[in-house]
């Protein structure tokens, strides 16, 4: 995407991340039930649903649902060291409730920090097993003394639920195209903001086009969220999902890149592979094996299968913000989200228009008798313009989709696209019936 | 073909280009009739067809015949500044007649040339939108001065025929082998006269030869001439070819070159690219789609699907004089078309001899008890031919043809050919009935 | 194997080596009796054969047997000029039995030696053109002069029988692994005492295993041998055979190279390759069909299709002591038999290990609640632990086996294995029958 057309979504989707961002959200709590309250106001008919806890799933069970009110660790003259008010990073996610004395060697059993980047804090969670913790700076720890400390963490860890919403939005076809983000990290602007900010303003754009298939847009905590969702529509996701997007990482401007599906070589890779490597100048693919971190480690498990895979900026893992504090609203920008927006709108753009045509006539058509294009022949000048129509009929052998014809013509599937219509106007070419239809 | 053995074949296909070169040919006329009936003294047995005007084939309509006695611009003295008397490439193909005063600044609308080539006349028809036209030097046209002019365009342009040739030879099959040339063109030796001289040679070597599938030589005007064959004989061809050459730009000595079929990897295709390597020094592959422009963009169409190739020396619209009447007797020789005659029979070689084999026996044969071969088995030097034969016999596993067998081996087809002779003569292995036969 | 664990297998090895080393062997004959029954010490249960003189398989007759007990050539002074006794290579393999004068120019005709290499006597034969001759080094050949010889060859070549002796170990699956081996040359000792004394001590090592797969051992003369045994044993061999190794060539410490089966990608291609590319630090792949050499001759050939595969160190033809009298004792070593030994059983462990499997739960299971792992989420460090158990997980597709596993993993798949073994034990992952089982 070399030229943004227009910035006004990127600034408003920034907005909302600004609205998002201090919010304290986890796999489960109210931070979560607030984040998709807002979400609603962009796509209303997003439909949010709550899990109780001990639901089993798969192989998991929902767990006990987290909320916090305060944390914090008082030094010797009561003064607040490390104070979740300041960042919600500072607690550890999931840490149970605690109030008590600690000596210093009992509480760095409970710190984390980054010894390589001393002013970050770092990202922690302990979802499934019963402990209490604080992320602080490196700098922060240098600073505490051979002394006792009071720590306090005011949260409860209690049956409740696991929040997540969905969007189903019906299209010609029941064969659909699956959107999904997650919506479980405190204070970090590109992972995850980013994901379910773009992702939203890509619903709220589908929501208002004509579209042959249908979508379906799930946000949802990662890992536990998508298992939850596929133990309860992995029939009909398996049934009619085409194509799948995971949308994760796309704040930034620094970098295109993407993570293919499992099986690597689906429409959606297909599609995702040529939108890229046409619209933007490059972008690093990733091994699936080496690098996938998000959704896709359950959508594309085996028996699982779904062709999903991530356009994304800088991956997870690869920017150094990543998982740590300094992955605040300075890493993301306006023309980073408006990019990504109109990437993925290419791929879905392409994703709809790709259709398999059969040429109607055997040789070339008479081209001429149509007026369709300049009529002298001879002549050692070619007519690009005839070449390309020509070109375009040569390809249409009722097998190749429109996204074979553009490869073997070497050109973008978007500049074909008016050639389709033009010679389906003029009878020329016809659509042939597809499995994915 | 490093080493060409007799030029006689040359000389005489050198004579007949010289003959055929001053006759005005267009995609119907008399030029057309001429130039078959000088054809048809070489092979006699070839069968002209004439399909009248109107006659509406596939998404075409035959259109008026033309013929032209005449066609000049007269200047302000009465001079022929431009007349066609010197070159049949002066009056654009199938321009009306006429006869009238024009001004500077409308004679201008009617008239081609080539600014960077100013010595010479390009080639310009208007087959299927009724206007006229001169071609002439960039020169000349610089020399015009703004005062009026008299065109002259002493033709005809009205009901009559189209003219083309077929050549039909029964082979012990049904199967066939076809050959195409066209002979659309005015005054040019390379494109397109060495096509169908080269076709004219290689009908009349065939004529004389023992030959398992039968084969079908069609000469006809570019684009309307496959058209109109097409539309009579689509169903014999695509049960029957299975291969088929178009014969064109094949009298130049500078270069070899490989137009594939469109599915590229045919039976044809593979042949020819396996004579080229193995007989020429290098050539080039040329992309179907980016540079396909004879006969295979009608027989190689998506429904028509024959396995058409283009074995050339220069390919058309990549040499200079291309599409000019700089591509004279001088562009093409006696060494260049006897070249590509003996490298069309060298792909016919293969075609016929190309069977399938499968070994007789269960592990080695003993060839020292049948007397093929020296018996002293040990030492360290290997005995080349020995090492051939049991080469070859690995590779008759009953499916893989004598080309794959030839590529495993990394040799030429043709010096497998008399092994193949010799182990048949032996038992050792037999020939597998396939599909093409 | 960069690392050899022990030696001990390696001197026993060589010491057997010394003691087969002098014995005359031949494809026929007491020599090869003698071997056999020297063999039979260390794995009893080798079954030996004999297959009459004049015996028809496939389409060769078992030769006459063949036995020496002397062979020289006496100069005027009546010393012994080139003597059997100094080196059983001085007399080429199969000759007639001979005792008279003969002329410089006579003698010249049954003389066989390397001009390149004057000190070393080469290895010929003439199994089945009934003729003698001496094989001496250059500088013995050089001192000859022009008077009468008196040449003996005290030999029988009579009705006899063919030795050949087989070990068959039954699996648990009748489906079975070959292993072949050759024992037809006299003194020389990469090229062939190595096969099969490696091969011996390989089949003394599954003696006392649990194996899936039943083995075979055939040891035989080279070429005729197996002509013999699948003139037998086709049918079974076909039925049963999922995997086969020729060893030769597997005594000296030079080089690691691997030659393929006819089709090249066969199990046991697939698994040679992954033992030589994870175990040496490089090896070469040679061509089937420009340099096989041996056993995979027969049992690779058209219709007998066994996947034969050599993992060897020098191949035969490729080392400059190959089939000459330097091919001695100081060519191979104990380190290169072990290495050699421990690469096959490799090869070995991985056929037998190398099951598919399928995940057993749908998404990633939750490890932690299993206690196979860490339970701390997040964190900006990979823990690579958790990472090959989840990217192991996820390629168990009920699919793919475990050496495509390790190779989309970029994993040896000897490391795989305890990993399959915890998924198995833990329940997270089934064993798919396949065919070869």
């Amino acid at each position: 995407m070399n030229k943004i057309e227009s910035l006004s979504d990127g600034w408003e989707m920034y907005a909302l991340s600004e609205r998002l961002f201090p919010i304290c959200r986890s796999i489960t709590g109210d931070g979560v039930r607030r984040t998709h309250s807002i979400l609603r106001e962009y796509i209303p008919d997003l439909v949010t649903h709550e899990v109780p806890t001990g639901t089993e799933c798969l192989d998991w069970v929902v767990p006990d649902e987290w909320n916090i009110r305060a944390g914090y660790i008082l030094g010797q003259d009561h003064e607040k060291i490390v104070d979740f008010q300041r960042s919600n990073l500072h607690v550890m996610g999931y840490s149970e409730p605690i109030d008590r004395e600690v000596s210093l060697e009992e509480l760095e059993e409970h710190l984390f920090s980054l010894p390589e980047t001393p002013d970050v804090i770092p990202y922690a969670t302990s979802y499934y097993k019963r402990t209490w913790g604080f992320c602080l700076t490196e700098n922060q720890r240098r600073s505490l003394t051979n002394s006792r400390y009071h720590v306090v963490i005011d949260s409860d860890l209690s049956p409740g639920s696991l929040t997540y919403s969905e969007l189903y939005l019906p299209g010609r076809s029941e064969k659909e195209v699956m959107l999904s983000s997650y919506t479980c990290h405190p204070s970090m602007a590109n992972n995850e903001l980013s994901g379910p900010v773009v992702a939203t303003f890509l619903a709220k754009w589908l929501s208002a086009q004509d579209h042959h298939y249908s979508y379906r847009l799930v946000l949802a905590p990662e890992t536990i969220g998508p298992i939850v969702y596929l133990s309860r529509h992995l029939s009909t996701l398996k049934k009619n999902v085409v194509a799948a997007l995971n949308l994760t990482c796309v704040g930034d401007e620094r970098a295109w890149s993407f993570m293919p599906s499992r099986k690597g070589n689906t429409l959606s890779d297909r599609v995702a592979r040529h939108v890229l490597k046409h619209l933007s100048q490059c972008y690093t693919e990733w091994n699936f094996l080496e690098y996938r971190g998000s959704d896709e480690r359950q959508y594309c498990s085996p028996g699982v299968d779904l062709p999903m895979v991530s356009i994304m900026r800088s991956r997870y893992g690869s920017f150094p913000e990543y998982h740590t504090s300094a992955d605040d609203l300075t890493v993301i920008s306006p023309a980073g989200l408006q990019g990504s927006l109109d990437m993925h709108k290419a791929y879905i753009h392409l994703i709809e228009t790709n259709r398999t045509y059969a040429a109607t006539v055997l040789g070339e058509p008479q081209l001429s008798r149509r007026g369709i294009l300049d009529q002298i022949g001879g002549g050692t000048n070619v007519l690009e313009k005839r070449k390309r129509i020509q070109n375009f009929l040569m390809c249409c052998d009722g097998g190749s989709d429109l996204l074979q014809i553009a490869e073997s013509m070497g050109v973008y599937a978007g500049e074909l696209e008016p050639i389709a219509r033009l010679l389906l106007g003029q009878g020329l070419i016809k659509e042939k019936k597809c499995l994915r239809d």
